[in-house]
């Protein structure tokens, strides 16, 4: 310790000649370089390098050593009001959602308000006949994509087939005036079907309460929609990006392959079905039932439609001018099997059917929401945990087409969107709707430019429920079965499975772990493991950061990692470390022993071969953006320890943040000021002239 | 986009030249330097600085800027078992707890084995008489502090008094052989017994069930004791550092202040008093007994030895010397009092006293403890909260000390130490004792040695339970009140507050938060928004990390956040923006968002400054120490939309393992390798030519 002063003492006197040039900012140095850049026709452009001032003139060492060109600067301090404000700004308003709203009259800001919640009213103006050319074309596409996975999905989230209608014909509505997708298509998706059926049916029995059933579905959609806009609304959009990609992409090939395997009650035509959803019952169920529970005649029906559904996904994949034809596939095998099963009389051989279906739009079902007692808290509970994933799923959604399309969604908007349209849903007979990935690819691929096709789908479907549903009572089960499996097919990503295998093992843990929670527990406890295993890897970044030995790449003044560049060297006697992260109370004490096993490492290795003994022990603070108060005693204590060992701390480059703290916690004055640097390079040469008198 | 794919074209084929010169590892500028370092005369020190070879001859420009001495490093690629085993080991295992066992014969890793377990083996035999005269002197000094404090903490764990007591002898033994630490001084304390008390009372009624009550102190003690050891055994440690040091001030305070207000209970002499814990039921108990609750003897004993002790204490503060004063001050003044009591039958006057305190030393109670029934799931959640609180501060005394001192502390073995020595607590009539602070302070100043001053300070318990405590009948509840009150009040820590206010606002609101809710609501509730706060900052550190713009610091080849250094230039046409955190899915939203703002603004601006335009975006990725999924969809959608406003991405620095994962996602391809670069200073040269030609 008292070395190691005494030779940073020694320096001092000689320096007394560069400060007097200081003061008038006339450095030696600077100087040279100021000369070489006029010399130089474009300064904006003049890279002038530190040069070596040695190899110009050795005797001129020491003056080169103990002043550098820049010092750490300190950032101005800050009002206590401001810094605050610039925080809450920077957290909740960072898209300055006020932009277009400065500096307008007021008349204006009115206008700009309404058009904000409903952007309708902007582009409506510059709609055109092309673009209604366009949203027509896949408006009736897409509706007729929904109108056979509707059935389906209502089936999924154990209520009668016009309920899944119903949610296709208020909520894309809502949507269209509200939302700030072009391309989302809006109506009842597979997992969150069947994420509501398994949460509401383990509250109530879907077949013995019927009634209850469903009012309680309607209370929990209510209670989505309203954790939507809550959630917009509050700007805490951000939270729903805790679920990772990769815990999406598991939970939703999981629930894929859940729902997949619970079709196999309606296309293999067995009545004595399982109730739970994991794999293992299922399989059960299925094989228990081979004998005597399996029709022939509804396997024949499915697997014959499920082929062609599947062929023509395969036509739709392989030629990209002919996605219609996956899209229209449905839809005629509706038509098809129907008539079929119409003429043979086929219900009557044990083929099931869909037997009624109710007539007639949307009824109304304020009454209906349990807005007291026991079940408005299950409904909250299901309707939160419903509207969260509804949510991540649209958002994403919403987003990939967006950044395909090259315009801006506004996250906070298009949740407050999302939520009126489930609020209003909840009132008309509608279950939780959200943007399908299915159908929103469909939508975009037939042309569509405006969320004009969502009021084109919400009409043919209007169509629908007035005049036609009477003729799917003989559509079999069979087909929507297959329908469905055909749908969730596509939520199976394998291809980004494998990429997340090869970017981040830790990623694809998480991935595996929702996929299998799904398939052999439940999809709630998928959903479990999903979001514990995203908040893990978060905690594990911030408990145990990454830290590294520098070396200096050779002719330069760089110095990097030197795992990463093997011909980056050491320099002898100096021990450079680069912590990468924040140091905070989470992680400052496994900073502050983890340099300290470095430096033992290191001072052993320096041992055997016989080297001069660490001197100096460099942190290297570039990427430590924030310390707190836990993170500057870990740095006093690091001192301390140091200073027992007669090795010498020296801080390079810390940030705008960091240096303020050093200076408020008077840090900065205990290590002394003049062992914080501006580059690593900076620090270095400060020490070598100590460690060559030493040798 | 197109443009400036060109530009990048036309400077290909004139490189040709160069890379003849480069396989045969000669770049033109490396020769020079490789000259200039060979005149020098100490090759390691030589900072040669690349040069900038314009000054030389401007000919060379597009020499110059194709080629760079370094590329960005590709670490090998490493086997997944030996990744999987480094990160298992860099988390669990960081102070690489088998070093000592590596390379020793079998008999010797026995040995080894059984001392890492009980570390006396290893201490005791350097033992000397001069140490022991330290630790005799220490834990005699600790004794007489201790044994009034232990009976005042048992009544806040609504205990018998003699409960303390043994918590005092059972406890430090075990420790003494397990513990690391020299310094600590193992008993009860305040604030786990308040927060014992209080949590427990809220199970059983402590006047009531006097006997249930305490059979669930035991089994909370039990757990508490397997949570510590659990912890430690699984290396788990890191745990507890997620209660931030914030956090713990405010908390402890908050306890402090709570315990303090219960004291007026004793001190005032009031029989009828509130239950609840919070500030304003006790004061409302307080004042609504002032006029025929209080007791004027009482009131005069307890007001006077407190003024006695705080005046003690006030002696100790400022002369270091006579530390002791404060600490035999509390056994004087029960001894006084008792006598004057004794001698004055105040009793009868409604002082009230201790009146009984059970002879000899611990029972068994190992058929105590509730290992079936309901009462086992209340005791296991207040126990796993006792044993973390107790654990947080028995690590908080032991590093503070050890740093003092510069021995090292194992924080995972400490762990199981103290919940060994809780488990065997809870089976011979303890409940769960810890580390005090004030107590390992007056330890440490006493000149303690080694744990041995804590098997003194168990003998003279011993002691004192075996023919002592009938003396302590006649003790006043006064004086235990203002013993503890004086206690207590060392754990309110305006300093430090005031520090973690200078330093970190966010970590103030944390203290503060946990200070009130204690002192408003209860130690539970304190606790809780102490832990929410602490996760809360973590998650906002995650969420929003900081963005920066980088400018050219004037005369060097660095770049610098330009609102640290206001002097730091930006480059025309350039705009470099440094990503100050890990890209992540909890925040690769953001970032990408973040940097296409700072574009637009500074579009903005240099329309409004009439300068040309952006051309090229350089991001700073030295920080970025880790990407996964999402975060590389985040950078190819930040290349789509920048490629779609003409403006070129270019990366600068990127770490090991993110230059890894962009190589295994192929986004290195997409944008090309040749526009990731080692600096930003390589990166600006490589645009500067493209600029110029351009205007």
């Amino acid at each position: 310790m008292k070395k190691s002063e005494d030779l940073f003492k020694q320096d001092l006197p000689s320096s007394k000649y560069n400060k007097s040039l200081q003061s008038l900012n006339l450095h030696p140095l600077s100087l040279i370089s100021d000369m070489a850049s006029q010399a130089h026709s474009n300064v904006e452009e003049g890279e002038t390098k530190e040069m070596d001032i040695r190899s110009l003139s050795s005797s001129h060492h020491s003056v080169y050593n103990t002043q550098y060109l820049h010092k750490v600067g300190v950032p101005p301090k800050q009002n206590l009001f401001r810094e605050f404000t610039a925080t809450v700004k920077e957290t909740f308003f960072h898209d300055d959602p006020l932009r277009p709203f400065k500096d307008q009259p007021r008349s204006r800001k009115f206008i700009l308000g309404i058009q904000a919640i409903f952007p309708i009213l902007e582009w409506a103006r510059g709609y055109s006949w092309r673009k209604f050319r366009g949203d027509l074309i896949a408006g009736l596409t897409i509706a007729s994509l929904c109108i056979p996975q509707d059935i389906g999905y209502a089936k999924l989230a154990n209520l009668d087939p016009q309920y899944g209608l119903y949610s296709s014909l208020v909520p894309p509505l809502i949507y269209a005036f509200m939302g700030s997708s072009r391309d989302i298509a809006i109506g009842p998706v597979a997992v969150v079907s069947l994420l509501l059926g398994t949460m509401l049916s383990s509250e109530i029995d879907p077949i013995k309460n019927k009634a209850e059933y469903r009012r309680l579905a309607f209370t929990a959609t209510f209670f989505a929609g309203i954790t939507q806009a809550t959630l917009g609304f509050l700007r805490l959009g951000f939270l729903i990006d805790f679920l990772s990609h990769a815990a999406i992409v598991g939970f939703m090939a999981g629930a894929a392959v859940t729902i997949a395997l619970q079709q196999l009650k309606g296309l293999l035509g067995i009545k004595d079905f399982t109730k739970k959803s994991d794999i293992i019952s299922v399989m059960n169920s299925v094989w228990g039932n081979v004998h005597h529970g399996w029709n022939w005649q509804t396997i024949l029906i499915g697997v014959s439609f499920l082929s062609f559904l599947l062929f023509a996904k395969y036509i739709g994949k392989t030629n990209r001018k002919l996605f219609w034809v996956p899209a229209i596939a449905p839809l005629i095998s509706v038509i098809l099997s129907t008539f079929f099963v119409y003429i043979t009389h086929a219900e009557k051989k044990g083929v099931q059917i869909v037997k009624q279906i109710e007539k007639g739009i949307n009824p109304s079902s304020v009454d209906q929401i349990y807005f007291s007692g026991d079940y408005l808290l299950k409904g909250l509970k299901i309707g939160v945990v419903a509207g969260m994933i509804a949510l991540t799923e649209a958002v994403a959604i919403g987003r990939t087409f967006a950044s395909k399309k090259d315009y801006q969604i506004n996250g906070n908007k298009e949740m407050v969107a999302l939520g009126a349209m489930n609020v209003v849903g909840s009132m008309t007979s509608c279950y939780v709707a959200t943007g399908s990935f299915s159908r929103s690819a469909v939508n975009y691929m037939a042309g569509c430019e405006t969320a004009v096709s969502n009021i084109i789908m919400s009409c043919v479907v209007f169509l629908t429920l007035e005049f036609i549903t009477p003729l799917f009572k003989y559509t079999p089960n069979a087909i929507l079965a297959s329908i469905i499996i055909s749908a969730v097919i596509g939520l199976i990503d394998v291809p980004a499975a494998i990429l997340i295998w090869k970017i981040d093992k830790f990623d694809f843990v998480a991935c595996l772990g929702a996929f299998l929670g799904v398939v052999f527990s439940s999809v709630e406890i998928g959903l479990l493991i999903a979001v514990t295993i995203s908040f893990a890897k978060i905690l594990l970044q911030v408990t145990r950061p990454r830290t590294a030995i520098l070396g200096k790449l050779p002719r330069t003044s760089v110095y990097r990692n030197i795992q990463q560049y093997p011909e980056a060297a050491k320099v002898p006697g100096l021990l450079i470390v680069r912590v990468d992260s924040a140091i905070y109370f989470s992680n400052s004490n496994y900073v502050k022993e983890r340099i300290l096993r470095w430096l033992m490492d290191e001072e052993e290795l320096v041992k055997a071969a016989c080297q001069p003994t660490i001197q100096f022990l460099i942190v290297e603070m570039s990427p430590v953006t924030d310390i707190d108060t836990s993170g500057i005693h870990a740095l006093e204590e690091l001192h301390r320890s140091l200073g027992k060992k007669g090795v010498q701390l020296i801080l390079a480059n810390p940030g705008p943040t960091v240096i303020d703290k050093l200076h408020a916690s008077d840090f900065a004055n205990l290590i002394a000021e003049d062992r914080i640097f501006l580059t690593v390079s900076d620090a270095v040469s400060s020490c070598s002239p100590k460690l060559v008198e030493e040798v």
